[in-house]
């Protein structure tokens, strides 16, 4: 039986997932395959560590050029993380020929262009699945099912972490602070959890994402990206007190061409924000870690995608599933099969102060008369318009009184104006609070 | 260019959506394939009747036997639906060896074997996107993604028809007469509805799904079917007291050997029917027409997929997908690349008198007492446990009792022996009204 050699970088989790899944379905994948998959060798910084998986020792080296100039090794499947090094391990493995899968988003938000280049450069195949939402099957779907189609919009919960301190917090109405702890306690944040509650994380997928679904070209920092940490339970009351949760959403949105660019080329809105979703909708019924994607496509009108978005099995399913994909392609001698993002950017990413949205807007404000007009009369006048509002009674006699409007869609620069220049009225007690509203 | 040359049979609404989407996106398809689709030939019936989308005479043709003819054609793409002709067409077109792409459920599930035996002898490709929920990409996951996964249950709401109907009818307290009587207005269900409100489209497309999740080899006629024209607005205001929504799911569920199995194949349950799930699971969410599959799988856990079952573009743009991707093999010179289902069967069906469900219960009783305690011991004499009981104030003097009896899971022959054993008590005054209840 034709054996394909795989060589593994990186072994954690995922590493570990990926190897339990091959030795648990290899008759399965043999007899799908007509091919024996066989892990070559396996790189990581110490191999003394225990491991949850046995491993030959032989197997093991910390070189991880063993796995490039190994000739046996068809395939370099990189789960190290980090951009330097695993750059410079895919960039090595594409120039030999070798094909790569790799679950690292950080890495093809960073460097997706030149490695997809070199892959082009040698015909050489370089699959992702694991690099965003897990075991969600996103990047085939993008890849492949979508081929026949244009789309228009993509709006996920791309993070788990975050999803999950969510979810408890509308849940139990607690604050951040210890929810987060609670979230690290079991597993679901890390010891250091900025990337992921900054929004950072999400906006690398949405990078890689956005590549797919619409060919864009976008670096992380590009992205209109707002962490959860400025949440608080009251927001949470409010939320529901509209018939809305609220959520960590990624948002890619095509918006036609700027009014002023003669070639006409398509621009997308890129941003990643908490949002309130309307109660009822399919993303606000994605609880705890889980993943989904909403797409949104002329041809196949909304659909969604959900799942695990991490978690060694996930992600190493994911894996395994695209060295299988790419093995078919060896055997079949069809590597390229499914083209690799366009080498041009076919859009351009619209500025953020051009961004249109609707807004909840919450006003701490004196609890004297005129207020609220001067408020509406500020907002009138910069184009925005109010889609409901509500005061309460102040919690005690001369405490700001919270004062929350919902504003139709506005654009971003607008709406920044009316909120700065409402704080320098008078009677603005404290910084006016602002959270997007998306319909998904 | 390369070109590669299709024949479209049947030119109805999907083959109108496919026509349009290959001419709307001609100019990316290329970019993507490097090659040119071209429509050489389209057969229909009635070439004289009016359509949506423009054809060149010369392109029309009434004998399906020219497309199989036409040594430019090398995709067959079968919209006619039906099994008899069409079988003929597909099985004369593999014989060719033409590679095929079709949306016929009904024809699968009757006659996959055959077809999926000429396709591996011939060493060409079918693929089938189109013939389960339209636009959600279910084949292609289960033949690809989960190719390094085990499936140990698939539930989905699949036929939108009856999901429309049942919205209608939880949302607005209707009986289902007139709601059906508006969905056939509204084009969402035939004149003659019977297929979907039967749940024999559901079932049809249930053997398809189990085939590929579980290696399965069942007939429409083999899966426990229950329609929904028994659902009353009671039966909606009872899942509702209880926390539920009503849908009409397919359900294939792998469920260890039988006991007596010397070679311990693994056996599915295979079901159509109405069912209580929980209200804020991901499936209640599913309203109007739309379609979703929610799989547990070994590694991946529970996922789902989420889209327009059905129309003109979403069920085109599955089809097209399918074009495109049977092009990447022509070209590449891979077909057979993703191997069709097993030609052996690796489950057997699990007798319907072995499922286990938890059930809802309405029984219809007499005013008196005695009623509650001989009902619950003819339960508990089969072994079946109460999980919950509800009892109402009869709506007027003398009339029967509304008992409702929420059960733990069951087996399902005890279960139908207590119901007909509880028929012959005098206490009894109507028929058992019998619900199961999934937790998905």
């Amino acid at each position: 039986m034709r054996e394909v050699g795989i060589g593994i970088a990186g072994f954690g989790t995922v590493g570990g997932g990926v190897l339990s899944i091959l030795r648990r379905h290899a008759g399965d994948i043999e007899a799908r395959l007509g091919a024996r998959i066989v892990v070559k060798r396996i790189a990581l910084r110490d191999p003394l560590r225990a491991r949850a998986v046995d491993v030959a020792p032989g197997l093991l080296t910390t070189r991880v050029d063993d796995l490039v100039e190994d000739p046996a090794i068809e395939v370099v499947v990189e789960l190290m993380g980090g951009v330097e090094e695993s750059f410079r391990l895919v960039s090595a493995a594409l120039s030999r020929g070798q094909h790569v899968v790799t679950a690292n988003k950080a890495l093809l938000a960073a460097r997706g262009d030149e490695i997809f280049r070199l892959a082009r450069a040698r015909s050489v195949d370089v699959y992702y699945e694991a690099a965003v939402c897990g075991g969600v099957p996103i990047i085939r779907t993008l890849r492949e099912s979508l081929a026949s189609d244009r789309i228009n919009a993509l709006t996920g919960i791309v993070n788990g972490t975050t999803n999950f301190i969510l979810t408890a917090m509308a849940e139990r109405g607690e604050a951040i602070g210890p929810v987060l702890a609670e979230a690290q306690r079991l597993g679901y944040a890390e010891a250091d959890p900025t990337l992921d509650v900054s929004g950072g994380d999400a906006a690398q997928k949405l990078c890689v994402l956005a590549q797919l679904a619409f060919g864009a070209r976008l670096r992380p920092a590009e992205v209109l990206t707002e962490g959860i940490m400025g949440l608080s339970p009251e927001d949470f009351r409010w939320a529901r007190e509209f018939g809305y949760t609220l959520k960590l959403l990624a948002v890619a949105r095509r918006c036609g061409p700027a009014a002023d660019d003669p070639r006409g080329v398509d621009q997308i809105e890129a941003r990643v924000h908490p949002a309130f979703i309307p109660e009822g909708s399919l993303l606000a019924g994605v609880r705890g870690a889980m993943n989904a994607v909403v797409l949104r496509s002329e041809a196949l009108g909304a659909s969604m995608l959900y799942g695990q978005g991490a978690g060694a099995m996930p992600t190493g399913s994911a894996v395994v599933s695209d060295i299988i994909d790419l093995t078919r392609n060896i055997l079949a001698g069809s590597p390229g099969r499914v083209p690799l993002p366009p080498e041009e950017p076919l859009v351009s990413l619209r500025p953020h102060a051009e961004i249109r949205c609707a807004y909840y807007l919450h006003f701490s404000v004196k609890d004297e008369p005129g207020v609220l007009a001067r408020i509406a009369t500020t907002l009138a006048g910069r184009g925005i318009s109010v889609a409901a509002v509500q005061q309460r009674e102040p919690p005690e006699a001369g405490a700001p009184v919270p004062l929350v409007i919902v504003t139709h869609e506005a654009r971003e620069a607008d709406l920044v104006e009316a909120i700065s220049e409402i704080g320098r009225h008078a009677s603005t007690l404290r910084p006016t609070r602002l959270i997007r509203i998306e319909s998904v």
